[in-house]
């Protein structure tokens, strides 16, 4: 079958994906090893079906390289009910929730658990203009606090968290944006949570990790779906999975396991991004990180141009050359390259010489 | 590209989708419209999936004959998740929900729902072992109820909703497993859910109706994503939607309103029913419909065979004939040959003739 010209995908997310694991699902889309269905036909009770189901979640807690004490769970509703799903789960009352608001991803988790229960933010980062994450020293757990919350990486403010705050209380982490691309601090969290479709697989679910003893602890006046407890004690099959995105997620992880797992994918991201900084900072200032150096982000490259014109044209030129998704969120402005992992280096090579030769061309 | 024989799918859902939506979808999986990228791969802010997204809106709005006083709404978490947001929207404090308890499902919504808030089953077929639906006298509505909930089709009992309970309050159905296969009676339901898997797109979330009165007075307590008014408001793209499984049903939903819409639906879904029932009613009793004729489903057809070795039998040489899908639920037993939208009749045909078979070899 023939293809046009693979575009470089740089967008925040969704985002791209394997070429080689598109291309599988492809060849088996309608018939699904010998079954006479694709695997979006088969019950959730197949045996066919249950083989993949779990094997993604194996490979979840493999390449994660999650103790035992943790259970690994696919829930739909992105990192978006996760928000709600945190604090309905693990407050009891009487217990707050401490929030790092290091961005726009870690204010919408304050404001999406507010409603239920006592929450606060126990660091903004708002004076900064949210360009770097806080010290220790900077962020204050009051008495009663269940957990601190933590955005390991703020997909649009182009932050990274590289030491996690020490604090008397567990951590819960929205790690959506660069799941899986370094190892997990396990003995520093309770929970940990993000949305499938930066770095592992097609939008649909959020993969969760949660400490067994969290949960023996969690409230369980919730309908079952609400339940972290339910979806841990049904394998993730307490109703009818997300079954394509989780498919498509084993294949991905295969091959993440195969190139050295969440190591591999964290030298690889720390080398695309840092060809990526060094174009910025060896452009004389034509390209500029508006971010602290010590947390920038190996996920989300944010770099602005001399002025709103140059950064049109950039733009522009760049769509033209098959660049895609390298605008700024709306709430920023600006330019943003996404090197999630599935983005090849080859790709990140070539931006970087389109930057240079822009800038030769446009300074 | 050669496809091994394609199953005859009688599974009680995920379920068969219709083959040329799969051809379809397979053809561009790997390149979508020359954009260089998959659909699952598009940024769901692009102009190409916003297109997609708004069409499946549209599409989901024209074949259910939606009036303009009902959103249409996309949310992952499957009827599942909707069986705890239905309360926890609608219900203010006082307030009650009636439950019809009519199977498993009715059984499944009054259970999930009952955490928030003060529920009651306003009927419950359990002494009739849920092989009938209610009459409107037998339905006791108690004051300061919001909503009576309905399940218009128990996918395990395989029995249907004929007739809408006459009662003073507004219905809130869950149609999952009859959803779009006969027209809606809108002037009734201040909500409407159902997961997509059987009739509709592959698994990964529910369509939603609300009415917009009944939005304008729901609670706002609630996380964004708990919040029906959330997704109201933002099109359903208030966070990353389930994108794959909205892509699918766009096609599917283009292919039912090519064929007559609901209705169109309505009346294959009697003509493949009857098939199967005229195969059971004309058996002498070797078939044995387990539910009351006026009750039975068009969409879930369960049956039983004499006894429990004939069953299995029955299971199994069905099996060796790539009939997929016909044991019953584990809950009931016996047989079930659910036949819902993208089944062909040929497939209910080649079903007929093979129970009319067995018979003669094993009565």
């Amino acid at each position: 079958m023939f293809d046009t010209m693979r575009a470089h995908n740089f967008g925040a997310g969704p985002c791209t994906l394997p070429l080689e694991v598109l291309e599988e699902a492809r060849a088996e889309f309608v018939d699904f090893r010998g079954t006479g269905m694709s695997v979006i036909e088969l019950s959730h009770r197949s045996p066919e079906y249950e083989a993949v189901h779990d094997e993604a979640l194996a490979l979840t807690r493999d390449v994660a390289e999650a103790p035992d004490d943790f259970e690994v769970l696919f829930i739909q509703g992105g990192a978006t009910l996760q928000f709600a799903m945190v604090p309905m789960n693990l407050l009891q009352p009487g217990e707050k929730g401490a929030y790092i608001v290091s961005g726009s991803w870690g204010k919408r988790a304050l404001e999406d658990a507010t409603p239920h229960g006592e929450m606060y933010a126990a660091w903004d980062g708002r004076a900064d203009g949210y360009t770097r994450m806080p010290s220790t020293h900077e962020v204050s757990v009051k008495p009663g606090t269940r957990y601190l919350h933590v955005t390991t990486n703020e997909t649009i403010g182009g932050i990274r968290l590289v030491e996690l705050p020490s604090v008397p209380v567990p951590l819960v982490a929205d790690m959506s944006s660069d799941y899986l691309a370094r190892p997990i601090q396990w003995d520093r969290y309770d929970l940990i949570y993000g949305g499938v479709q930066k770095n592992l697989a097609p939008a649909g679910m959020a993969v969760v990790f949660a400490r067994k003893s969290a949960l023996a602890g969690a409230r369980t006046d919730l309908g079952s779906f609400l339940r972290y407890g339910w979806h841990a004690d049904n394998r993730s099959l307490g109703h009818t999975p997300p079954m394509f995105p989780i498919y498509l997620m084993g294949k991905v992880l295969k091959l993440i396991k195969s190139k050295g797992g969440v190591r591999g994918l964290e030298s690889e991201a720390a080398a695309k991004a840092e060809r990526l900084y060094s174009v910025i900072d060896g452009s004389d200032g034509y390209y500029r990180s508006p971010v602290e150096a010590a947390h920038r982000s190996h996920m989300n490259v944010v770099f602005r141009l001399p002025d709103e014109d140059a950064e049109a044209r950039f733009l522009k030129e760049a769509d033209a050359a098959h660049f895609v998704g390298l605008k700024g969120h709306r709430s920023v402005g600006g330019c943003r390259a996404s090197t999630y992992a599935a983005l090849a280096m080859s790709s990140v090579e070539s931006l970087a010489e389109f930057m240079t030769s822009f800038q030769a061309a446009n300074a």
